[in-house]
């Protein structure tokens, strides 16, 4: 395992700005809270992808090498992770305090140590010196007591990249030999908006306007497009379906308004932008035809829409990707879940697609 | 095929009030709306249950005659019909117009003769000459057509029983061999009951009281409670399970207060009258636990919150449930399905569990 300083961009054997094809992505990935599971499900995914992916990726992981080493000890997979690739290597930020965490414990240096591995991540991303950023969970309660009053991950990527609307989506990666999927899905698997989302319900009427729908319709179509580039495959247009707000798409009026002055207008819009958009559809079932196969995107109107289907559809396998922002961002669709954390049992199979997924977003064409 | 006038319940070998053991369910089936997938499935299902059920039930389909014959012809199993056990019989009800509808037409004649079958059924069910009411679909502009000016089965069943508060249920029974599940669910399968329903989103709000979750609450442990019964398992409480409303249910009021100030005071109200309740749960999370059988029965706040979770987990083997009727009354959990009628194409699955959950509700001890 070496400990790397990262080299600018420009330095390096494959610059991306030279245009060489099949390039390694190199990622950035965040620790997360040491109190929680980031720590080993990043050595998790590290040995996992390193087998398959040795010559796709360098992965750059941002954090604590005590605190990594620790997971090591606790997986029991030291003379594997000493044989890792040259290609994974750790970067140091925040302060000693970090290393002594306890598992479960909220603490200031727990969420100092995700704040300032997220910066510096970032910071490469924005430079141009990583392909992307993968974040492994943080603690909104010690980023809280770290003197951080932001309740997440997107809100400090959208300051520290200077940028005000962005969105958050989910990704459902089409089906490999590990997912626990029993739906097709498209080609390109699935994908989720939300036009909002950590927000009361009672909040959400104020929020939907025709506007923020073709906002996230756009953004959407836009992600999608570059995944069936990086497929390559036949069909250039994203299917995009537009969730209805009320039960039944609101039976023409009976059940509520918003489909038919709020979303249909923004559905009209996209169809005017060239997009092959459609909608609003009844959320009961259009979450059924996508996973069907029928869409490859679906615009939600809020949180429990999306997030109820695809952890049905697949707990593990979801990405979080933060569109709207300069730099590729994904991340694990799950928390720092304390209370498995450091025993060993959690799952790394969200990590594993989030890299594949910012990997894949990196090498499109 | 005989065509019998149906026997008062005092008068049949298998009165229930003689308590004989393992008796026959004697079930009404209503045909639904003629344009619709209703007579096909009803033909198909009375076939698939004769083979394994023959000694347990009794049918008696509710609507036309000349209709069901037609429907027989179309799926070619007029030889299969004719053999059929004398334990299934046609009862006719409407006027001849009926027998005339198109596939696919709103028709008045299609409404008239859905509400005729369904009153009939209803008032032998009231008046116990049969165990239970399953009911094919019906067409809401059918009934408008025909001048009966109700959203559908529900409010016709409180009004022929004279009641006011019903609950409309999900039930998924646990997996058979032609079921799509994927998931285990729990012993007696998956419930979700709705506090609000057919209604604007934003009308939830309002809607939501302590006394209607509380209410909903009491609902489905009653039916759930019967189902163990019906099992005879060791278990004998329901373990039920409260949706929040807000995402991650409301995150200790941050995103909405209705967790605080309505549901946990009815999830505590709930415990306090013994039953095994929990809640408020997010909803995201909620729905996967109980369909890895954590929970028999979930409390959603609003449509989607169930529907999404049903349709995804078995689009076929859902059946509607009244709760709160003096009678037994089970449906299909789809609607006439116009676009595929008379094609021979849909799928009786569903009712073919509405039927054998009304039965194991008849038989519960």
């Amino acid at each position: 395992m070496i400990k790397a300083t990262i080299l600018p961009r420009s330095d390096c054997a494959y610059n991306r700005s030279m245009g060489e094809k099949n390039r390694k992505s190199r990622i950035a990935i965040t620790m997360g809270d040491p109190a929680g599971i980031g720590p080993e499900i990043v050595v998790r995914s590290c040995i996992e992808l390193n087998r398959q992916w040795v010559d796709a990726l360098e992965l750059l992981i941002v954090g604590r090498t005590s605190v990594i080493q620790r997971a090591v000890e606790m997986l029991g997979v030291a003379d594997t992770w000493r044989s890792l690739s040259p290609s994974i290597s750790i970067h140091d930020v925040g302060d000693r305090a970090a290393d002594d965490v306890k598992p479960g414990e909220v603490s200031a240096a727990g969420g100092r140590v995700a704040y300032e591995a997220l910066k510096l991540a970032t910071l490469w991303a924005v430079e141009n010196d990583v392909d992307a950023v993968v974040t492994a969970p943080l603690n909104k309660a010690a980023l809280h007591a770290a003197g951080i009053m932001v309740p997440g991950h997107t809100e400090l990527l959208a300051q520290f990249c200077h940028v005000s609307e962005v969105g958050m989506m989910l990704h459902l990666p089409p089906s490999n030999a590990r997912s626990e999927q029993h739906f097709p899905l498209g080609e390109i698997g699935l994908s989720v908006v939300h036009v909002t989302l950590h927000t009361a319900l009672r909040n959400v009427f104020d929020q939907l306007t025709t506007a923020a729908v073709v906002e996230k319709i756009k953004l959407i179509e836009n992600f999608c497009s570059t995944l069936l580039k990086a497929k390559q495959t036949a069909r250039k247009k994203p299917r995009i379906a537009v969730a209805a707000l009320n039960p039944h798409g609101g039976e023409d009026g009976l059940f509520g308004k918003e489909e038919i002055e709020i979303i249909r207008p923004a559905v009209e819009q996209g169809l005017q932008l060239g997009f092959d958009v459609t909608g609003p559809e009844p959320c009961d079932t259009l979450m059924r035809r996508a996973a069907l196969g029928e869409f490859d995107a679906v615009v939600a109107m809020y949180h429990d829409q999306g997030h109820i289907a695809l952890k049905l559809l697949d707990m593990f396998a979801t990405v979080n990707i933060t569109l709207g922002l300069p730099i590729i961002r994904t991340s694990v669709a799950h928390g720092t879940a304390n209370e498995i954390a450091w025993t060993g049992q959690a799952d790394c199979e969200s990590l594993n697609q989030a890299i594949l997924v910012a990997h894949q977003l990196a090498s499109a064409p």
